[in-house]
């Protein structure tokens, strides 16, 4: 099968979007976007020997490749519409790769309500992916990570340090939820102690963690420090009730901005910095 | 410099764009859309050993990765908006590689009115680039490759065979001319034989060429298959005065969709179908 058999077929396996006018293949795809809106941008990479291993599932790869982008939507409140995927492969993989990949990709996407828009093939020497995804919220409505305040209470979505092999769907419902009530947001891709972070310097404020809520079997280390939970990491002001499901984790506190004490003691940033240290990482075999 | 900082830099290098109301550093790029428009999107790989060699310059390298998208967007007779960018490199090219890269990449976006709105840093072992950018036209008003019918003229905006290192700003203002105008329109990409076909699949046609413009210094034969030349092929109905800078290369006429005849012969789509050629390709050296 050629280039143009391939796509043809992912073509009709993907869904039509309401709103995308034009699909695959023109030479771009054609979105309508509805008045009233602002629209989210997230483009991030799944990279062989650094996000997964060559003989890990397929369908679990090309769901983690839409996972990691829609949670980004989620983390601004959005609502998930539609996504580009350029795929480059060793050409001994083959086609079955390929569908696999894509069958795991698209089951999200059906999931989410995100239609596959446009794409590209090509070789490489290692599984190389990249994800475009385009979310929405009412105008002027998406969550930042910049409004937490002193007093504000700090919560997450779910508990941590989920299996690789296992990923939840990205929260879109409860981000959604958090729309017009909570101060700041994020979603955890690079662990608790990074992302936390990241807010407070985006706040201007500190932080103090009391618990982190984890997965059975799992640890603390990997909670505070793993990747790609999908989760939503949140505040709200005192007083406002949080969504079903939420886990109180502590409070955002007057400090230097950025720092974060857990059960008293200083929290470093330690999570994962993809551009120091993905090639560190694949000296010791590959984060999770 | 570790990511952060290098995010930081390039955050301060890049333009502010009218409509993209939070750029480089939280979740997501914010794109407020205006009413009206009907928005344009393409994602496209820069591979090394596929695109280019990593002796060449980077800046070219950039501006190249973003110009073989924004031709999309010149095809479609689209206006350019803003561009997302995942880069992957080794380690060893540093940030003097990054920055490189990146000043041919803003310099394009400045003349073309790009904002770079967002993207990521990772590193691999060869260099890996795929750039998605986002265009629109007023509704409705997008040119498609699916218009062409019998008796219509086939034109180019340039000539064809240029050298990989002077490429051309992608023909957005020339795009724009065609709108209402044009019945079909695709940018040169793949090779003049590849993407006439193209358009005569779409449109259900055949071709008749009558001549190729080359640059000084290009064969034919590299002005009928080769890639990346950003000029528009277009048609226009008899009788429809084409713009200034077009050349006339031939005739749609009524026949099996997709025969192109140049001088007489049948011309085979022999252009560059990347997931069947890539590794060919490396083999011997790199197109172009």
């Amino acid at each position: 099968m050629n280039e143009v058999a391939i796509i043809e077929k992912l073509r009709q396996l993907a869904a039509r979007g309401a709103r995308i006018t034009l699909g695959i293949g023109d030479d771009c795809a054609i979105f309508r976007p509805r008045a009233g809106q602002d629209l989210l941008f997230k483009i991030d990479p799944m990279m062989e020997d650094v996000h997964f291993r060559r003989d890990q599932p397929p369908a679990i790869i090309g769901q983690r490749a839409l996972a990691r982008n829609l949670s980004d939507i989620a983390a601004m409140g959005g609502d998930a519409h539609f996504c580009l995927v350029s795929l480059a492969l060793p050409r001994e993989l083959g086609e079955k790769w390929i569908f696999a990949f894509y069958r795991g990709l698209l089951a999200l996407a059906r999931r989410t309500g995100t239609t596959l828009a446009g794409g590209h093939l090509a070789h490489s020497e290692k599984i190389h992916c990249d994800v475009t995804v385009c979310g929405s919220v009412p105008r002027g409505k998406a969550l930042l990570r910049s409004g937490a305040h002193p007093g504000d209470v700090l919560y997450v979505s779910g508990r941590l340090g989920k299996p690789w092999d296992r990923p939840i769907d990205p929260r879109l419902a409860f981000g959604k939820t958090l729309r017009g009530r909570a101060t700041s947001c994020i979603d955890l891709s690079d662990g608790l102690s990074l992302d936390l972070h990241r807010v407070c310097v985006a706040s201007g404020v500190a932080a103090e963690v009391d618990r982190v809520p984890v997965v059975r079997g799992a640890t603390v280390e990997r909670a505070l420090h793993g990747g790609e939970d999908y989760e939503l990491l949140f505040t709200l002001p005192p007083g406002v009730r949080s969504p079903r499901g939420s886990i109180r984790l502590g409070t955002m506190v007057r400090g230097r901005p950025g720092s974060v004490l857990f059960e008293g003691k200083r929290l470093a940033p330690r999570g994962y910095d993809h551009f120091r240290s993905a090639m560190d990482e694949n000296q010791e075999g590959v984060r999770r």
